[in-house]
């Protein structure tokens, strides 16, 4: 494993590296160790040419609890805009001393762009590529998935999948780049995952995607779900949307949202995620947010622990230098 | 003392404790220690959903002397523009491991919801709520009255009081969280406080604060008080006010400046204070913010200071782990 | 030496003591020593008052592998939009404890009146001031020439000069603060500069300095340059130019660019220099730019051993506390 652009191209065992050695840094903080020298002297970039507070913030926090030095760089008012290329910014960020490239960009296939493209000789870790993938994000649903999935919630034994598990993914599939990597990495574990959105709002091609497609929650919900993972809802997609592509929010609600009514009919081991942030009263009712099946901080927080393993097993180790 | 949100929290010796604890880390200063371990290992985020460049690089300064990780959270361009609640942002800052949060908010109320709503169980530092407190601004306040206050500017002795001190606090009283919590934290040291304003920059409710308030400046400089305090004019204010609620500029600065001629009627000992940043030749005429009486610089240096107390009373020994 | 403000402020043994203390800077990358312990404590304040995210990023590169802090301060939404002067901003970053500061700033003579007003007793170090000085971009540039003229790209020799090397420097030089600091330092080293650019492209006065000038690309290329250095277009000024002032991109490609007949007419041990970024196709073709001898890449890294020096340089062994 050279970088972490897809989870397509990771082996089950590379996903099971990645998600044991996450629960082995959960350990170290529930140690109260809170920093740990691995990276130190590594310089980490967040190249960041959307604006993804969390995303960055949690790369960020993990990076720093590996002892690196990180530099944030955020495209706007950068080069970026007086026109460079992502090729001449990869050169330079490479020049400069990096030894890690996070990126997150609007086009899909950018991080790609920049881990094979021979202008960079350092681990790449995609942050979000256009409706592609998000890598991270879908091992710390699995990473939390695999603590409660015939499990109490406390950390995952090594090795463990996710074996018969039915995972009920639900909203704007067709612009999501979790659904995406959630199907990819829950099947490769053994789950099974059912999405459930209006057809206006699923990909040419889900048809040929390892899962299923309902247009109705309540039958969903009926199978009896181990997991329920709530999309969120890009309100600017809704009001930019003419001639009813997307539901208006009240359609949305009635048809798509978790509400107490739904809520009430999760068996009593059922989670709830949502990668966040949440539109609460749209998406998902307070109720069901709140609630104690709801494991939504946990994802947080395991988001903090699985990029700490990604950067470790990508980073530690190279001895790079760039004069 | 868990959280640092409003002085009327504090008890007068966990002010003085406070206080006696900044000029601890000044003295490290003066011994030329740029650099204490005492916070090594903690995450210290500033949470800015308003733009402060000033108290945002103090704390920052603060955190990194003490050799914490500091993360800088922007509210611009972050999923609080995506209409996440402060609760699941609190929720999300504590899931990745905060272990102290700083909070800019223009909400009055903001930070003690922030601290007291049960979504987080790390400290809270109040960096300014609304109109309403910014209590480390008072605290380096008092932090250099003390030195000069029947002082000769070098370091207070530990457990010096104000007692019996008189300030005069000048300008936009209504809209002002540095003069509310400098009238809190001045008179709980025993000083005695008097605002001059116009009387439609002064909150309704005034006369139940404990202080005197004139309209007219001189008599309020006849009083020969120990320092004079002058507010910042919030340009931005006089423009925006139909009607004469704000005075014009050449008016507010003919009734509320400290000029030439206010300037020679304070007594030799008297000292010159502003929280920054000043508009000179409006509220301060350059003569009185550059003169040997003036403070204002070296109430930047105990803002440093201060913080670093704080965050070293409310943050050390914590072991606080989120995981 | 006590700031870097202005490349004629240099001695010639200053400079090459730069050079080669950056030259010491790469050799110890090259034994993968990512970090050198000498500006521990420190803190470094980046002072932008204009964007330039790559200067900005090299600066903090340089910053933290010499293991200061770094507190990057950008104007925009800062005090200074509240109508703070230069020197209260001064003032401030001095009281707050800034050991060196590095400013950007769109003034010519911005960086002087910072160091020499008599506000900060800190070393100032010039990242670009209006169309003046950009002394690190200079050093970076003959430290890269230093390796190739009359070398094979390997480390120069402490030392070594530029005597007798010509460098041809195409484009904008009225706008340039890269031109103006070239030429100082280049001829300093004894190097032969020639200028390249449309007659309304040149600065009034031009003729004093130490500089051939010629109007025609081809003319120059002709005596056998040792070294190309194309300046970056600055495309919103050719937008804004009326009536001919600026070249259309077209004129200017078809008269200045480094195309890929004029990129054959190099003799083979000529370098190509930009300063980034590049606007390929425009002044610089492609073919060019990513032909082996393009030293572009390496001129961002020597960037950061430029920086490392200057820094090391001017605040190691200061031990200036500002309380």
């Amino acid at each position: 494993m050279r970088h972490l652009i897809d989870i397509a191209d990771l082996s089950v065992s590379e996903a099971l590296q990645l998600l044991d050695t996450a629960e082995a840094m959960a350990a170290t903080q529930r140690r109260r160790v809170k920093k740990l020298p691995t990276l130190r002297g590594k310089t980490v970039v967040n190249l960041f040419f959307e604006d993804s507070t969390r995303t960055r913030l949690s790369f960020e926090a993990a990076a720093k609890r590996l002892s690196a030095d990180v530099i944030n760089f955020s495209a706007k008012g950068s080069s970026l805009s007086k026109g460079e290329s992502l090729k001449d910014t990869a050169l330079t960020l490479g020049a400069m001393g990096a030894d890690g490239i996070v990126v997150r960009h609007s086009a899909s296939g950018a991080a790609y762009r920049l881990a094979h493209a021979g202008w960079l000789d350092v681990p790449v870790l995609n942050a979000g590529d256009g409706t592609h993938q998000h890598p991270t994000q879908a091992l710390l649903d699995a990473m939390t998935l695999r603590r409660y999935y015939r499990g109490d919630g406390e950390p995952a034994e090594p090795g463990k999948t996710l074996k018969d598990a039915h995972v009920v993914i639900v909203g704007d599939v067709l612009h999501s780049r979790v659904a995406r990597s959630n199907v990819d990495l829950l099947t490769m574990l053994g789950a099974h995952v059912t999405f459930v959105a209006p057809p206006t709002l699923l990909p040419v091609g889900i048809d040929e995607w390892d899962c299923d497609v309902v247009f109705d929650f309540d039958e969903a919900l009926k199978c009896e779900p181990d997991a329920v993972m709530m999309l969120r809802v890009q309100r600017e997609r809704m009001s930019a949307a003419g001639g009813g592509f997307f539901p208006s929010p009240e359609e949305y609600h009635r048809s798509y949202a978790l509400d107490h009514r739904r809520f009430t009919m999760l068996k009593p081991e059922a989670v709830i995620m949502h990668p966040g942030p949440m539109n609460r009263g749209l998406e998902i009712c307070a109720e069901a947010a709140d609630s104690p099946r709801s494991v939504i901080v946990e994802q947080v927080a395991n988001g903090v622990n699985v990029r700490m393993a990604a950067l470790y097993l990508l980073l530690a180790g190279e001895g790079t230098t760039n004069d």
